[in-house]
């Protein structure tokens, strides 16, 4: 869709050329609310003939300058498109206009309140009550605020359905006349979706939400106890100004591997339920279909941790903290004429565990540079199953190395307990590594083979299930066999 | 649209089968320049048979090998579907051909020279010249170059627009065949979009992109006046190295907090503008209309300089100045024996500096994200808003911060004055801060509601404003109310 | 298209409500696989009937609950949308079904084992066997496993294409019933696209990957025997824990910049091969356009090594080595009581280097992002090409100037022989001088008009070429001539 083009208002249009191109398309619009009046004044900017259809004729003031109001029978029968801009609650009127709106083309507006407010959607409902009109369902989710400012920043889609294709068309002329850009979405059984679409608020991301704050708040008390409480207690030291920097920095790592593991730990418990039931034809459980439709975004909430953690991690030599203790440890070795061997082992360790963490950082933005709508679209099934199974584990795998290194030789070690609370970083790591051990067992070839079968539709208790007869007519037994073997 | 399989030119198009799949199709062009002759190359790479019309069929030699070369009319009783590759000064022959070109497919590729050049795009004028035939407006977009070269790494979309179905379908699947993308783009009222589209080069960048190079340049200016000629007079010292890094480091952060101020700016004004007219049914003036429709080219702007201003600083410790300081300030402070207490203060200080720089930062990203094309058209208008105006809201509070802690204790302070100069950072500081004023007064509750109810379409002069007809057809007040309580 | 509402599998559908607002439609289903059990599970699921037809109905247990299983031209009677789910090579039994089928739709979801396997699509197939039928491609590139899980992560695009509009809009609304997305690819030509879809594994990324990993093996190894083994062999130091960072460090940016140079070699070539043939109407070598349409790729591999380039660079201050460093450095500084003079000189070859590395790897960066389909898709050819070529060579003399600064003092030095090895980064300077030297003298006037002339359309050796014919009739020669001298 050119998008670029329709950043102006109606940009072709100029009042003069308009006037000769065309002959002036007359519009109706039923109701004299918010949004019937945007929709009118920008119809008319863009070159339109506009009449309303009110109750009260005479009691409609301040209304667009050049628009006509008349009684609802008279304004229909001035156009054969009308805007029905009107509550649903009201739509019993029309049961009266059915002869008058015979043959029109009845674009329906509303939204609702809620989702899911009524057992079928307006549009629908529309429809049976003025069963010889064309309904089409359009532009409610514009807004009359957008519309009337022209600051239409956000998605200037307007997604289109309805029966009649010659209807639908015409209604797609007109959204595109506005400088808008129509989407077909087919017919009128898509105006329920369409309807409920406008009222949604991230429903995908709240789980991910929820569970990162959770998270987060956890393992910041955690650290405060161990990193900032601990010291004051026994060394009456004031660690407080880590809270800035070195305590987030330790939470925002954290919680970004125990996301990243919950992403794959879902995969991972479904294999095992399909293995113990021994069919693929059996529903999961509701929480565990829920959480695999979210893992795109838990794994997006973790990338945005990580992120966190890279760029935290690259300010600290220019902490003011960090800069202080290098001059009075070097100044302390001068003075004491210490020596200060250089030991490989150590280089080594922080090394290696510096590269593993830029490695698992890069592969994760692959992972969600892939996710982008865009991107996604573009690769097929065995494509988006390579990048998103084997580079995510890849992924995960680099990020738990890193972790264990990073505690090297400290790890698990007795002196690292403070009042017998480990280090976060301990905790962090009992998900992932248990979602990998899990995922080694499963990729071992007995029981892969089970579970490659299983998902190509065999099932444990069916008479038939080895027959030739199912396997001959299995369309893309080939192509899941590869899937399944990646996941 | 399958845009993968696409990469090789008509991939699936072997000379063999084709023939036996489809009985070759014969197309026509009329026109012999380049981008006649390119086309029906590739046509007949891609199996199409290539009759070209031409006002001198004898002269138009170096014709691609297998093409024949006619006269007009002949020409056009080859083929129902005849490509007009001529330029509009031209199709005033038309008018001859009427009855050869009748029922026959028009497919005008033309451009113009710059854009709105005629009152009417040039395939409404084709059709009104040969009223029997159908017009379809395609291939503009394309250039002869692509064509040839094969190197169509931009997009390969076709526009493709007119008024008959059949005769678009028709053309819409030989752009298909010939490895192209084709968008339907409705009746041939588009046509003048379409034709407008390839003429473009950033039209909405313009603005933001001379702004921040004003800014850029005023504060390079400034900072060189404070930072090398300063020392330099009084000082003689030779600062000039700072051009490379310390200077820019300066100026893009500046630029940046400007920028992203102002973003919000228009959206304060224009809430002003409704307040004081009590209306929001007036217009509001154009250079506010422009403001706002490039808002997020300019925040997209702003984020490029944080982004520099991020690398920039995290570069610091790695270079020679950095590194050549700090061995002298060590070195003294041991050769001199002196102290160097830890204050708390200013590790809390640079830390929460540190800190508030890259949250603020973070969400930077996050708005810039969702500005890409295919994440925002996934979102709705309520996540739009709430992303953009929440987020980014909370982003200029934390970059305004980062801005006000850098400065700390040297804030204001009269030592920082050179030649009565106030530090860059502080002039940079002065729109954001009134932005982020005149919004936390209209949030006031007294004056939001106002606001609140204008925006919902209440208008303070009017005598049935007020009156319960309005309210209860008003469809999306409800929506309304929660979108304008965001903003 | 609506995504975000389509989360759920067929969110809309309540068992309840779903009765009364549609009546249920039956879909038949021919091949009891697992693709055409999952896919009558899902369909059973969003409240259609399910009627299977098999060859064997007796034998076909394990069906999903609800569904009836009949012999094939029982079960077609029951319905006019059968979706055959069979082997390609079992069709033929369709011949006898003729009858029955007749203005039946038939939805082919089948797919091949490789790419291109029959000469012609299935579905074609199909419709030269059924010929009174309407038949449909659609639902290849959904795997049943995704249909049977819900998680459907990837695409949920349903490529559609067919002959009949009403028999394709038919499919469509069914596919969209399932919580899918059609997308209309148009007649039945598409098919053999559609069908080959699903067995890509990122074809055009097969050659930048393999070109990429042998540069990166090749300067990987040619620094471990500068790095690591020369200083073991002549002073016995163990460097191996260069291998963690410094190697990579080292080994990366070069593969980014020899990668970046071959992304606008080809381009160079194929200019010097226009120039030689005196015409732009023949076509290149086949490595020429192969190499000319991986560009995309190349380049995007490229910025994945340049960016964590970016990332070693930024940890080295945290490296433990780096400290150790620092540390005896300035302690041997005090000890001997050296003088350590500010050399500004010095500092000016650190600042640039790096400051040129900033600003290549940010207009790199926009690069990619420009590259993003979404973003791709929103700009036209003319904005394209400024972006690719002018910004695309400004990145390449940036980056080449960036290596060139870095060198600095030491550059062809004879004292950075090692084992009269020069140094890696003097190696990967080759190829992009190179490139840069080459593009200077193509964009000198005199040579610049006449590569311009030929890609307008002029040919050297054609007798007719600067006759006003040409020029006049060529659509597009002004925009050609704009692109042309962009490049």
């Amino acid at each position: 869709m050119i998008v670029k083009g329709m950043e102006n208002p109606c940009p072709n249009v100029l009042p003069l050329n308009m006037n000769s191109s065309r002959k002036q398309e007359t519009v109706c619009i039923f109701g004299t609310g918010d949004f019937g009046r945007s929709l009118g004044l920008k119809m008319l900017h863009c070159g339109y003939s506009v009449v309303f259809g009110s109750r009260n004729p005479q009691m409609s003031s301040q209304m667009p300058n050049g628009a006509e109001v008349l009684s609802y029978s008279e304004a229909a029968r001035k156009s054969d498109i009308i805007i029905i801009a009107i509550h649903r609650d009201h739509y019993n009127f029309f049961i009266e206009l059915t002869e008058v709106l015979h043959e029109k083309i009845l674009v329906d507006v509303s939204n609702n309140l809620k989702i899911n407010q009524y057992p079928e959607s307006n549009a629908e409902y529309l429809a049976q009550l003025v069963p010889g009109a064309h309904v089409v369902k359009a532009f409610n989710t514009i807004s009359a605020w957008a519309l009337q400012s022209g600051a239409l920043d956000a998605s200037r889609q307007v997604f289109v359905c309805g029966n009649d294709i010659k209807a639908k068309q015409r209604v797609m002329d007109i959204v595109r006349t506005l400088g808008l850009t129509p989407l077909d979405q087919g017919s009128l059984v898509a105006a329920k979706e369409i309807e409920n679409y406008p009222l949604q608020l991230f429903p995908m991301w709240r789980f991910p939400f929820y569970l990162s704050a959770a998270l987060c708040i956890f393992f910041f008390f955690y650290s405060i106890i161990r990193d900032i409480i601990y010291p004051y207690v026994n060394k009456k030291e004031d660690n407080t100004f880590r809270l800035a920097i070195s305590i987030p920095n330790r939470v925002f790592p954290i919680t970004a591997l125990v996301l990243l593991a919950l992403v794959y730990l879902p995969g991972v418990l479904s294999a095992i339920l399909q293995l113990y039931r021994g069919t693929k034809y059996r529903r999961f459980p509701d929480w565990l279909d829920h959480w695999m439709l979210c893992r795109k975004q838990l794994g997006l909430v973790a990338l945005g941790f990580a992120f966190l953690h890279v760029i935290y991690t690259l300010v600290i030599p220019i902490r003011y903290y960090v800069r202080w203790r290098l001059r009075n440890i070097t100044a302390t070795q001068v003075i004491d004429k210490k020596d200060d061997p250089f030991i490989t082992s150590t280089a080594w360790l922080s090394d290696s565990y510096v590269s593993l963490g830029i490695l698992g950082f890069f592969l994760f933005l692959l992972l969600g540079i892939t996710s982008l709508p865009s991107v996604s679209n573009m690769v097929n099934w065995r494509e988006f199953r390579f990048v998103q199974s084997k580079l995510g584990y890849l992924t995960l795998i680099l990020c738990t190395a890193h972790t264990l290194v990073y505690g090297g030789k400290r790890f698990l070690s007795p002196a690292a307990l403070r009042w017998y609370l480990p280090s976060a970083y301990i905790l962090a790591l009992i998900i992932p590594c248990t979602v990998l051990v899990i995922k080694f067992i499963l990729i071992m070839p007995c029981i892969d083979k089970t579970l490659t079968r299983i998902r190509q539709g065999w099932e444990r208790n069916s008479k038939y299930s080895k027959s030739a007869l199912f396997r001959k007519s299995d369309v893309s037994s080939k192509a899941e066999c590869t899937w399944a073997s990646e996941l």
